[in-house]
Formats: C-alpha cells, sequence, structure tokens
C-alpha cells in the first residue's frame, strides 16, 4: 500500500501501482472523466503512470494552465502524426505546448504547406483524435534511439538525442506514431474534439539562422468545439480592439520612422486625453497630500552610480551622453526616484515635517530592443505617473492604507472592476539578500498586509518575491477580454534613502534614515491608455471621451441652431463636435459611431422649433428629445456613476 | 571749407580744422557741454580731433552707449594713473570699458591689492579728475613704443606692440601719464566727478592660465555723484531680487550637484507656479484654436540632420546616445519642431483644415559650457512654451495679428508693461542667401509689419537681421529695474516644411507647401520665471502667487476658526495657509513679510464672534476687518485687475 497525499493536505492509501486516473475515479466519476494530466512528487507524470511510493499528487484539468499545456502538448503529437501522413518523408523537430496553443517545426524537404492546407491537416488531426489512441511513455536506450532516427534520416532528433545522457530518453507512441518526448499527456487522443490551425511560418533551427530553415504550423485544440469558436471571437475582438489599430482610428497617437521607433507622437486627441488622465490624477493626489515636482530628463551618470542603477542597467540602456567638456557624462533618466531623492535632500526636514510626498508625471527612457517593441505597451520613452513617499517608518500603514484608496479609486473610475493584488515578501531564510534592519522589514511587511486586508483586497503573499530593498504590492487587473495586465505597484524602499543619506531629525532630536514608498497606480500613461483602449474598445468612460457629443444636422438649414446649441454645449462644459456636412444623416451617424461617439444630437425643423436635440445613444438606442440643458444633465449623470469625488 | 553731415541729415560748412567740440559749440552751448566722443565716418575720434575732410560726424553724450564707453574707457587711463602712482613699479596692460564701467589688469608684483585699498585708490582717481587734464592722442613709431616699454621693463605692452603695424600706434597723454592707446576718450578728466571701484580679482594674461597670474580691478565712474548713487541703489535691489536668492528663500526651485549643474529642480512652491503659467496659457491658446500636443524629448540623430540643426549645432552639443544596437543614435531634442513636422505628416491635409497650430510645453536640452550657467536664465534644460502654426501663405496676415494679440495678453496678465518690438527683415541685396521665394518673403514681411502696425506696436525694422529661414519679430521688455530681456518671439519658416516635404492640398487640387510660424510667448519658463522675480521682487501678479493668504492667529484659542476660514477661503478658490504656532504676532507677521504673502488674515476674539478676518496687505497696509466672502471678491477684484480673459 502506499500513501497518496492530495492538495488539501488528505491522505489516502492506495495500492501500489494505483493510476493517478484511479486516484481520480476514487474521488469522484466526474473527475475521473476530466483529469487530463498530473504531477506527483512534483513531476510531471501521465494520468496512466503507476504510483509505486508514497507522494503528493497533484491532478490537472482543462481549467488548469497545467492540464491544458498537457492537451496542447499532445495535440502537437497529432498534428506531427497529420504531417507524416499527409507529408511522407517529413523531419520533425521540435513540438512544443506553448502559451495559447501549439507549434511544430518540421522539415518538408522540396514541399511546402500554406493556408490552403490547413482544412487537410485539420481533418486529418480530428480522424486520428476520433480513435481515442492511448499516449504511453516508454524508456528507450540512447542507441536504440539514435537508431531510429537515423533509420529516418532525422539529423534534428539525432542531435537532439546526442545532447541526452543515456537512461534518461523516453518515446511516447499513440497509434501508429511515435516520437521521442519527455512526457506529461491526455489519457487519449479523443480528448481532443476541436482544431484549429492558426499559421505557418519559417523558423530556423535552434533559431540559428546559420541552421536550416523549417516549416512552423502554429495550431490550437480544444475539449470542445463550442471552445474553439469562443476562442476564435475572443482573437476577433482582440484584433478589433488592438490599440494600434484604435489609436490610428481615433487619432490618439503616431509613430514616426524619423523620430525614432518607440518613441510616441501624442496627436492632439491623445494629447488631450493623456492630459484628463493625469488632472484627474492630479486632483486626487492634491486631495490625498502630495505635492507636485518638476526634474529634468537627464542626469549625470554618477547620480546613476550612487542610485545603483547603472550597475544595474548601464550596458543594456541608451549609453551615456557625453559633452564638449572633457569627463561630463549624462545618462537619460530610467527612473525618477533619484531626482526626487535630491529634492528632499535640497531641504532639512523634521519629523513633523514627514510624510513629504512628491509626485511628478515623469518621462523617464528605456531602452528596448526593436524586436521587442510593440505600440504603446512596450515603447522606449513613457511617462510614469510617478510619486515617492518619504515617511517615517511608523508612518508606513497609514501611508500604506492610503496608496491603496488612491488606486482602488483610480482602477474604479476608469472601469476595471476585475483584479487582485500580490504582496511580495521577503525569503526569511535568505535575509542576508536583503537590505534594511528585521525591525523594519517586520514594520514594512506588516504594513503591506495590514492595508491589504484592511482594504478587503483580493490577494495572495508570495514570499521570496520581494525586491532586495523591500516588499511591495502589484495589482493585476483582468480587461475586458479576460486577459491580465500589471498595473499598479506599490514598493517600499530602504535602499536609496541609504544611498541618498537621507535624513530627518527625529522627536528624539536624533538623525534617522526615512523610508521610501514608490507607487504609480497607472504605471505609465502610454501602456495604461493601450490597456484602457484594448478594455473599452476604444468607448473610455464617458469623463474620459476625447469627444462626448456630435451635432449632426438633417440639412444646411440647421447650421446656425447647431452652432448655438455647441456654444450651449461647451457651456455646460460638454466637449462636442458639429457634423454639418452635406452627407446623408446615415452616413454622419455610421462615422460617429466609428469614432465612439458617445451621444449623437440630431438636429432637423422639429428640433430647431422647439429648441431641443434628439439624443441618440453611441450603439444605437434612441434617448428621446430634450433640451440641451436636460442633455447635459443627463451627460453629467452618467458621468457620476464612474467618476466619484476622491475622498480623502 | 569742409562739409559735415549730422545724424539727421542736415549739412554744416566748416573751415578745416574745426573740431567735433566746435560743431557742437555751432549746434547749442548744453551740446557742447555734454559731449563725449565723436566718430567721423564712422571712425571713433576724440572731440578735439580736427576735421579737416567732408564727412558725417556722430556726436555722442553720456545718454549713449557710445559716450559712456568713452566715458568709461578714460576713467581706466585715470584708475591706471592713480596705481601708478599709489604702485609705483606697477606694469599696465590693459583696461578696456565694459557693459557697466571698466577695468585694468595691472602686474603688482610682489605687492597685492585689496578692497581695503579701494578707498584710497578712489580719492586719488577723483584728484586727478579734477585736474581737468586734456585728453591727447599721438602718433608714435613702432620703435619709439617699444623703447618707452623697454625702458619700463614692461612685457606686456612690449608684446602688446610687437602686434601691432608700425605707422598705427597712437598713444593717448594726459597730465603725467601715458598709456598705448586707440583713442575714443572724454574731452579732459574732469567729467568724471564720481568713481567708485567695484571689485578686484585675479585675471590671466591674455585669459591663458599659463601666463602669469595679474590683478584685475573693475570699477565704475559717473558725470554726477547722484548717478553713483541711484547706480549703487540699483545694484542693492537688483542683488535683493536675485532670482537665485528669491528662488531659493520661496522654495521654487534648487540645483543638485549630483543631477548636474543647468538641470533645476523644481520644488512643490515652483512647481504649481509653473503649472499656473501653464494653465494660463493654455486656456488662452485653447480659445485662440492651438491644439495640444506631446512628443519624446529624444528623436534620432538622422531627424535632426534632416532639419539642419544637427550640421549647425552638432559638435557644440550634448553628443550623440548610443545604445547596444549597432547604427542606433538619438539626440536630446535641442527643439520641438522637427518632432511636430513629423506630427503635421502623420495625416494628410487640405488647404481647408489649415491652419494647424500644435502646441506643447516641451523641454528641450541644449549644451552651454560650466561658466555660462547662471540659475534659471542659462540652463542645460529648459521647457518652451512652444508652438508652430502651419498655414497657407495667405493665412499668414491673419495668424500673424492673432500671435501678437496672444503675446500681448500674456505680458498684460503678466504685469510687463513696458516693451518693445524689432522686426528682423532680409537684406534684398543679399537674396541668394535666404531660402524661398521672392513672392512669399514679401508676403510675410508684409505681415509682420502690417500686424505690428495694426496692433500698434513700438517697433524698430532691422534689415538683413532675419534668419535665413525667414522673417521674424522680437520682443524686448524693460523689467522694473530697468534692464532690457528678450522674451516672446515670432518667427516664419519656410525651411523646414522643405526639409520635412511638408504637403497640403490646395484648392486647386495640387500639393502645396504650407508656411510654419514659431512662436513663444514666454520663450522658456525657466527664463520667464527668473524675469519675473527679478522684475516682480517676488511679488508676482496675485493670480500667480504660491499662496494668496495666511491666517494668523492671536493664540491658540482660535485654531478652530483659522480651519473654518481656511475651508472658506479654499472654496472661494483662495490658496491659503494658516499660522497658528505659538510665536508672537509681529513674528508671524514678519515671516510672511518674508514670504512675500499677499494677504494677512488676523484673528483673535472679536473675528471669531464676529465671523470675520481683519485684513492687513503684504507692505503694511490695513484693510479693516471683514466677512471671508467679502475678502474672496477684493481678491477677485485684485486679480482681475492684471488677469482677464483672453478675447479671440
Amino acid at each position: 500500500m502506499i500513501q497518496v497525499t492530495l492538495p488539501d493536505g488528505s491522505v489516502k492509501e492506495f495500492e501500489s501501482g494505483a493510476t493517478p486516473f484511479d486516484v481520480a475515479n476514487s474521488i469522484s466519476a466526474g473527475l475521473a472523466r476530466n483529469v487530463i494530466s498530473a504531477k506527483y512528487n512534483n513531476k510531471t507524470i501521465e494520468t496512466t503512470t503507476p504510483l509505486t511510493e508514497d507522494g503528493a499528487l497533484v491532478l490537472f484539468t482543462w481549467n488548469d494552465d497545467e492540464g491544458k499545456k498537457a492537451f496542447w502538448h499532445s495535440s502537437a503529437h497529432i498534428l506531427a502524426q497529420a504531417l507524416e501522413e499527409l507529408y511522407p518523408g517529413v523531419k520533425l523537430t521540435i513540438g512544443p505546448a506553448i502559451d495559447k496553443g501549439f507549434y511544430y517545426d518540421v522539415d518538408l524537404g522540396e514541399k511546402s504547406l500554406s493556408e490552403n492546407d490547413f482544412k487537410q491537416i485539420e481533418d486529418k488531426m480530428l480522424e486520428i483524435a476520433r480513435g481515442k489512441h492511448e499516449f504511453s511513455m516508454r524508456s528507450v536506450s540512447k542507441a536504440d534511439a539514435l537508431a531510429m532516427y537515423q533509420e529516418q534520416e532525422n539529423p534534428y532528433k539525432v542531435e537532439l538525442i546526442e545532447n541526452l545522457e543515456d537512461g534518461s530518453i523516453t518515446f511516447c507512441d499513440h497509434d501508429t506514431f511515435t516520437d521521442l518526448c519527455r512526457g506529461g499527456h491526455l489519457p487519449n487522443t479523443g480528448f481532443v474534439k476541436a482544431v484549429k490551425l492558426m499559421s505557418v511560418a519559417g523558423a530556423y533551427w535552434r533559431g540559428d539562422e546559420n541552421k536550416p530553415q523549417l516549416t512552423r504550423v502554429y495550431g490550437i485544440s480544444f475539449p470542445k468545439q463550442k471552445d474553439l469558436k469562443e476562442y476564435l471571437e475572443l482573437l476577433e475582438e482582440a484584433k478589433k480592439r488592438d490599440h494600434r489599430k484604435l489609436g490610428k482610428e481615433l487619432q490618439l497617437f503616431t509613430f514616426s520612422q524619423k523620430v525614432g521607433q518607440g518613441l510616441p507622437l501624442w496627436l492632439p486627441k491623445g494629447a488631450a486625453l493623456r492630459e484628463r488622465l493625469e488632472n484627474f490624477l492630479k486632483a486626487a493626489q492634491k486631495k490625498a497630500g502630495y505635492e507636485m515636482v518638476v526634474s529634468p530628463h537627464i542626469g549625470q551618470k554618477e547620480l546613476y552610480v550612487t542610485s545603483g542603477h547603472y550597475a544595474k542597467y548601464g550596458e543594456d540602456s541608451f549609453q551615456p551622453i557625453t559633452t564638449p567638456a572633457e569627463g561630463e557624462e549624462f545618462l537619460l533618466k530610467p527612473m525618477n526616484c533619484p531626482h526626487h531623492c535630491e529634492i528632499y535632500n535640497a531641504m532639512q526636514w523634521s519629523y513633523r515635517d514627514l510624510p513629504k510626498r512628491y509626485a511628478e508625471f515623469g518621462t523617464v527612457y528605456r531602452y528596448e530592443q526593436s524586436g521587442e517593441l510593440h505600440g504603446l505597451t512596450r515603447v522606449r520613452g513613457f511617462t510614469q505617473d510617478d510619486a515617492h513617499i518619504f515617511c517615517t517608518p511608523d508612518q508606513l500603514d497609514d501611508e500604506f492604507m492610503k496608496v491603496i484608496d488612491l488606486v482602488l479609486y483610480v482602477f474604479g473610475s476608469l472601469g476595471f472592476e476585475n483584479f487582485t493584488a500580490q504582496v511580495s515578501l521577503r525569503d526569511p531564510e535568505n535575509k542576508e539578500k536583503y537590505i534594511g534592519t528585521d525591525e523594519n522589514w517586520a514594520k514594512a511587511e506588516n504594513a503591506i498586509i495590514n492595508a491589504a486586508k484592511a482594504k478587503g483586497l483580493n490577494y495572495v503573499v508570495e514570499t521570496g518575491e520581494a525586491a532586495f530593498y523591500g516588499p511591495k504590492l502589484d495589482f493585476m487587473v483582468k480587461d475586458a477580454l479576460g486577459r491580465s495586465w500589471q498595473l499598479g505597484t506599490i514598493q517600499v524602499d530602504y535602499n536609496l534613502p541609504e544611498r541618498f543619506e537621507l535624513t530627518y531629525k527625529g522627536s528624539d532630536n536624533e538623525e534617522h534614515r526615512p523610508v521610501m514608498i514608490h507607487r504609480a497606480p497607472f504605471g505609465s500613461l502610454e501602456r495604461f491608455v493601450a490597456i484602457l483602449l484594448e478594455h473599452t474598445g476604444g468607448n473610455f468612460p464617458l469623463w474620459l471621451m476625447p469627444e462626448q457629443a456630435t451635432v449632426l444636422t438633417l440639412s444646411e438649414n440647421y447650421e446656425d441652431y447647431a452652432q448655438k446649441v455647441l456654444t450651449l454645449l461647451e457651456n455646460h462644459g460638454v466637449r462636442a463636435t458639429i457634423d454639418d456636412r452635406g452627407e446623408t444623416m446615415g452616413r454622419k451617424i455610421r462615422e460617429a459611431e466609428m469614432q465612439k461617439m458617445p451621444f449623437m444630437l440630431i438636429i432637423g425643423e422639429k428640433e430647431a422649433n422647439d429648441g431641443t436635440v434628439s439624443v441618440r445613444k453611441h450603439g444605437g438606442e434612441d434617448l428621446g428629445t430634450m433640451t440641451v440643458a436636460k442633455f447635459a444633465e443627463l451627460i453629467d449623470a452618467e458621468i457620476s456613476k464612474t467618476l466619484k469625488k476622491f475622498e480623502v
């Protein structure tokens, strides 16, 4: 008999040789139907692998990342079999599961493969799947493994096997197909009910451009046809919401080859949007006792040597800027903290003056390789909604609570309802890796956990994930398409106060080191706008929209009245435009819809006579005819649904 | 007889040999008394030099820069004579007039000289002056000149003479003193009625640190004792108003050795001041149809090669920033125009879309040698209130008028009442030096002159002073101490539209080049704040003050009431603070005065009971007791005296 411990801590006894499937079956028939893969004593095994010693078992289904990985890894085997059958002589190389699906790199020799062939391959894969062939692992000697692939004249697998140790080599068989494989499969091919090949691309063997070029086939598979349909719809939606596409359509930002990659130029509508975001945060920060400061975008290299940033990032960054004077070297600032430390240092402080909260929309520059740049989410210059709080250790508790309040206010006002938090603590086994006293770490870690609890955050604690300079709290938001993004961060820092020799005079009349908190609710304005674009599809919260309403005239007879309406709207603080072109109303509405215009105010004979507007909401809802004043009230009411006043 | 033409164009006949003094005498006795120096046929001469040919004569008095130059140059001779008499064996080198006064560099051998010796030297100078010794020039041969200084063992003068051509060498004699000199003196030493030595410093011979160190004595002199007194008072006032001193006292900005020289850090009060200036201009610009954009602080080197800035400034600037990728080079942006051109280029425009007016508070970086840096007036990074207007040539007239309106609005709102303008046109004799067609130049130059006339500007026209890319209009303001500062500039540019291949589709359906206008009413926020500080001595216009009022409590009994008053003030939009320290009222008032606090609201028993405040104005005026609402009205009225709404 063996003792099997389950994730909930319960221990069950089984006869030696029982499989994960048996264990699942002993729990429930439903679990047995859905179990896809397993880990035993932290090692990936098959659901059919006999358990012969005591251990800890984790069972995975489609709902687990590990389960999906096994599902897609198994699907790669099915793809490989299909390719072998359809393209005899094809040479297999590697075929892993990836974040979304899987791929297989193959050498097709003289043949080639295009999207037109996908249907045939998918059909073949589904045919194999329907055979419900079991995956089974077996050990082979290095000699036998080499012999098999030498016979197939497959130099790729031979090269892979040559790098493996004898005794560690396993093959996986299913149906007529065999592949070199480390394991972690579905019970059988029948689990795969839906398959979609996504794309085909060239890829060099081992990623080395001096080696042969292979054909990479990307695919994805699902346990239900419905799942595939949903996935493809989501993909379609994500494409529509791609912030690069929307940014262009809504004329928010652009890039210029001449200015340089990864350096966004904000067009008027985008710049105004940014400014609204800044003003929104400024107003809340003012209430929360922050003070704005302004610092330059460069600093002497020495500044970053002092801060430690140069040692850490110097080589991979924008390189130092020299001047006609000998020995002078400056760096583009990669962060604002050293500058804010020097601002703190410009005066002398007593404990009664603290906390000092310095905020700046500080544009920083960090080098990214051109291949890694992506729209506004990966750029080389971006503006942080940065602030640094300098406080006494005893003030940490209170400050953390206040920062969380601010972050939650930001998320709420911008329609991010769905988020989690991660508390990163130091590894108590490796205290020497961290700077700061035990007492201060205890204070800071408690401050974070207390604040997270008090504010009712949905958080996880990760021990050992703290930065060397202090513990932190990160927020992850889920967007409308279910994707996770890391946004706001709050970090405690004992390091920079030390390096910049920051002090305050305590109540004991002695000099003390303040603690520093770094925080940025948006993170970066660029990235935040990108995420907001993809989250909302360009239908920003009303208070943030570039334009809130447009006045559409039924004919040129109403141009004067349109102008009057516009003036009234502006007096009510509504951002509005007029479309009095000689186009049909249908076309005007279509274009306004394209521009994500929240409200369209249609005016013709009746409205001009009555002094009203007919209000059509984005998407088509008819809100009827009303005065401009009434409409302004309606807009205010709509805005106040998301945008509340920040209360300290 | 000779014909002498005077500056007003009139021609007078004199006998050959008449002197400038004779000419002055023929005009008026007053002029003859005051004439200090002269130019004949554009060559500096003495007032006693006989005129022996026809020519154009300009006479200078103390009120002319040339007159002051002769006055101070002559004073340098008197200083040198005084030094020779007091420090026998002193070796003279050079002693020019400077912007304010004069100096003389001398080699004192073993001796030295300090501020304690100034009185004695000044007395000696005045004694010489009172002798009314005439200055008279004479030609000497190179051999004689060398002989004289060789005899005096003065290697400096010897070196100077060795570099002169024989036949061109003149000496100037007065009293017992002789100096190598090119001429341009007072009639006699008696004109100098007041003398003040300002400082003594070390200076290397010929500015070369490998050559002997000399003693430089700075001085200034005046035709009246009263002038000296006024000058010293002004100097005292300028010292008090030094923006570096005020900036520190008012906690507006600081510099950090670690961040780097010439890179200001704006402290909270300064950042808020800047933001108020920005918001003020933003509001006016919005009304005037500008759109804000945002661009990065770097650009590829290619961008500035295209714009021509690299060829012009590259070598003397911050050097290119390289990256880990080969061939990539970026530059800190020295101006925003190339970025705005690329923003214009991001879309296609029709003549109906123009003008486009892109504005940005763009921080630019320009290298200045460390010796040239000065507070906020000469920095290495500064923020321009920049905008670029892209328009058709026919729109220039209208756009220029509008920009002048905006500039005048800015000056008026900030208390600069006293300004002049300079229109810089191209040199019609050297058209090939300029880019752009004759037709376009005519349009642009007319646009500027018409606008300057229409707006009633006090302007001068300078032909040949245009930039190669277009004509311009610059504004010079006079500050409260009578000093002139160049502020706003408006420039037409035909060059960048060409270089960046900017186009719009005309009404003829053809592609055309837009014209570009660069304009910046403040110029740079840093420099503007510095000038404003020195102009106002820190007593900014009320709308701009960091704090507008402070509530001073007579004792701790009124803390609650003070808090209530503060809330009321904030609700009325008044920026206010409380001083409820246990200090005496006298001290609280003194400190508020130091901080340039515009209004002090004193509260005690009576005010707390009546719900009022006792209002004391900065400087001491008692405005009596009133409610907070009444006080807010008073503040609003005061603000609206300088700050009007901008009307388009």
